[in-house]
């Protein structure tokens, strides 16, 4: 009955594994400062939830590259539930991110509302995010199939991972092949948790598709105590990344305080990663 | 944890009915032909999943009148789960709606996906239609909010009632106040249904708010046997209309045939409703 | 994946209509007091969540009779979340339940959460209860479909259509053909209502089944506002009965106050159900 | 709305880690072929979904240990969807599990389904399992919280983590504190895997509660080729073990052959969580 059961199984033909047996490496950034995802090279995208201020990300970004970070997130158009929430400071805030990246090599990762603003972030970002609420904005994700910039396409928070990757042949189709996708809960009827973390989708995704997949453990739980687990989990579990809300006073971040760590917290995350994927 | 949880009461203060008593009516189409929803007027919108031509849809619509609808739906734009399946004939489809409304007078309702299309929609459609999909799209939905002409609001097959009103708020707080909702079932973990239709969602948004508010058997069951009890049991509820596919010959629906019924089940839908009501 | 697919179709042959077309009445009691429930003959449930003194379920127990009821629901043995909370008066509520069928001549229903008190049961109540917990304690449902006493089966609060089916199936395979259903809603994400009232699985039960489905909109909803507007819809969607909590002073009862309707509200119900069963 | 919300915080006061900051160490079996899980004690539990056959049994029981497992399940008593499904061996089944303990020294784990069976269970089996769906059967939580016997108590397939401790505090208020959970994963919306394996659960649970927490990472999935992933997901998690089905011929297992891996499997599982644990 579920809608899913309309679509035959050769219909993500082009995210399938059995059509591409070798792993996607998605390219990000240029030069020196290029970045990789996928075939084995994980990537660690850290930042805070919303950019707040030119001072606040360029701090933000040199306490995250020091902990291990590879990327740079932070939200500047924000999808917020309610109207009369902090709706991100928009524009401004990629000439900020941009200022981050400066300041540091890291290539930067924020999130895609709308079509009008994808001329400027073709120019200024090196990722475009792709949000759980948009995963089946269609409109959005075939405008995004037809440019040349990679794009990192979270799940729906109530997706199948079949949706999901369907949603990824949307984008391959028209084009743009240099997807990522990013697991980061579903939503549950247990209120102690944010979100139902499915790291089962780790293994799935990976023999169903050759594209990489990443683990965002902030939004997947919602609990700062929890992300430094639900990180080595993550990565025991096969994941190629995570991506972890950090601010350097988490207490003071205007939004998903909750969930947020610290960069000393990153830099031990990401130490035991590396141990921990040695034994893999 | 949950992000409902981070906005408080107040927040859907324009969609409350705590600042606005009495019960929305929206009004639809002009003249003699104008239909109004909510506030004790009951509207019945029916009409096949996609319009396939124009000798469909006016034969339809024609159909759907005679068996008591009081206005036409017809996909234009369709959002489909894979990039393979039948997109709708856009364009030419919103054309052969008009066609339709000029046989019938019946106002007409289809989903708008993009705002590019939003000025065509201001021109030649009755009511926009945000599909459960785009619920959080709130690009869209500020498009939306600024334009004059009723909107019908689906909630996302996985998002609460406050998120859904908070949705709502972000229509009403742009300046659109001709806002329907309608439930059209959420995502459950039982495949005997496509979804769970969920009922008591009726008296708690009128409970909350003054729009009124309608229920799609057809999504929120995903079977044609149901549809009609089901129909019947949301006009018990308190719903102030319905929205229901129907084709005449369902199992020749280009899509959603196992949901679709008759003008035949229709009539006796809408005759057995009428009767219903008088008892409440 | 899911275990229902285990099982096959025909494994549920004895509740299934294919091999009895017929609905099934089920008797409670005997003589001047018997009651129907099925096959067109619609039974009203009504009483306190927990039996608190044999005044207060005597008094109730009139006033239900007075408002309409037909049957008398008080939980004797209560299953509880946490072992700190009231577990029921247990053997002597059933007495007390006894004293208010004596004074009134309803039958009485009442939850059985152990084989060891079924003696007891057999003894004193008319319909034992099995809880939504225990849907799938197949050791109990053994034990009871070794018995001739009517068994009201509550879905349980994550189960299938199928697999409640099928743990009827238990019941009618052990020699015990006397089955009434009960939904009363499925746990889901919203925390507006304490779970979510599957009203669509009641003329799904009555396709593929030829037992008696009731509703209980209390349990279902959580929210004594509600309960009006869902017994109403239960009955639109071809239920066979509604049990009701109601308390002559609900926001006295020691246990699920915010969902106790009063016997006045239960009189009303009454009223319009009969009016809105006349026109189906 | 929830019930979970009726109790207050301090009602799992002997399962918090509040009132008792040490891990519980729960020992098992006694003299040399004592086994402990908790407290920094890993405990391999592995066997069969059944126990078919002595032959069965104790060749697999050999395997297993060969492989690195600490302790043996088996089914005896299975809890079964259908009526018509196979029941297990039952009585005789113990029996055959006490030859697979002579034979390897392993102690077993099985599932006790009924009171009745209990007196056996205490003279033949190691560690009583509460399985999933008697997660809330408080009459059985009662008479297992009375005896001196290790419990093994499945998170219920749609409860809380919260429920989840309150039914442990079932069992340690009547007297038995040696009990470790066990997450199982949650039924959700997505056919992809059998049930979501809430990972997350794991830390949460440790945060909460002093108990120790295992991952049945089979049930969690039910795809064979999900287990290897997810178990190294559970140990870079922080659980106390895992519970993992294993059948010699996988394929030919009498009921959950999907999910069942070989010894092999097991071996690799047991070889890599070793030096991955040794990473944390």
């Amino acid at each position: 009955m579920g809608k899913e059961q309309h679509t035959t199984e050769h219909e993500f033909r082009l995210a399938s594994r059995a059509g591409h047996p070798a792993d996607t490496v998605v390219e990000i950034g240029a030069g020196k400062d290029r970045v990789r995802i996928g075939g084995g090279h994980f990537g660690l995208i850290a930042g805070p939830c919303s950019v707040e201020s030119e001072e606040q990300i360029v701090r933000i970004a040199k306490a995250v590259k020091a902990a291990g970070a590879t990327l740079l997130r932070g939200g500047a158009f924000k999808p917020r539930t309610s109207p009369y929430d902090f709706q991100g400071l928009g524009t401004d805030a990629l000439y900020m991110l941009v200022k981050a990246r400066e300041a540091t090599g890291l290539p930067i990762v924020t999130e895609l509302m709308s079509e009008k603003e994808l001329p400027l972030f073709l120019d200024l970002v090196d990722v475009i995010q792709i949000g759980s609420r948009n995963m089946q904005n269609y409109a959005l994700l075939k405008a995004v199939s037809r440019v040349h910039k990679p794009v990192l396409l979270k799940r729906g928070y109530s997706s199948t991972v079949k949706e999901w990757l369907l949603s990824a042949e949307y984008l391959l189709s028209g084009g743009n092949d240099q997807v990522i996708l990013c697991e980061r809960g579903v939503r549950g009827f247990d209120s102690g948790t944010r979100n139902v973390l499915d790291l089962a989708a780790i293994p799935l995704v990976k023999e169903l598709s050759h594209l990489p997949v990443i683990v965002d453990p902030s939004h997947g739980t919602g609990r700062a105590s929890l992300v430094a687990p639900m990180s080595l989990a993550a990565a025991a579990s096969g994941a190629d990344g995570l991506m972890i809300e950090v601010h350097v006073d988490p207490a003071c971040s205007v939004s998903d305080a909750a969930q947020t760590i610290t960069p000393d917290c990153l830099a031990d995350i990401s130490t035991h990663i590396k141990a921990l994927k040695n034994t893999l």
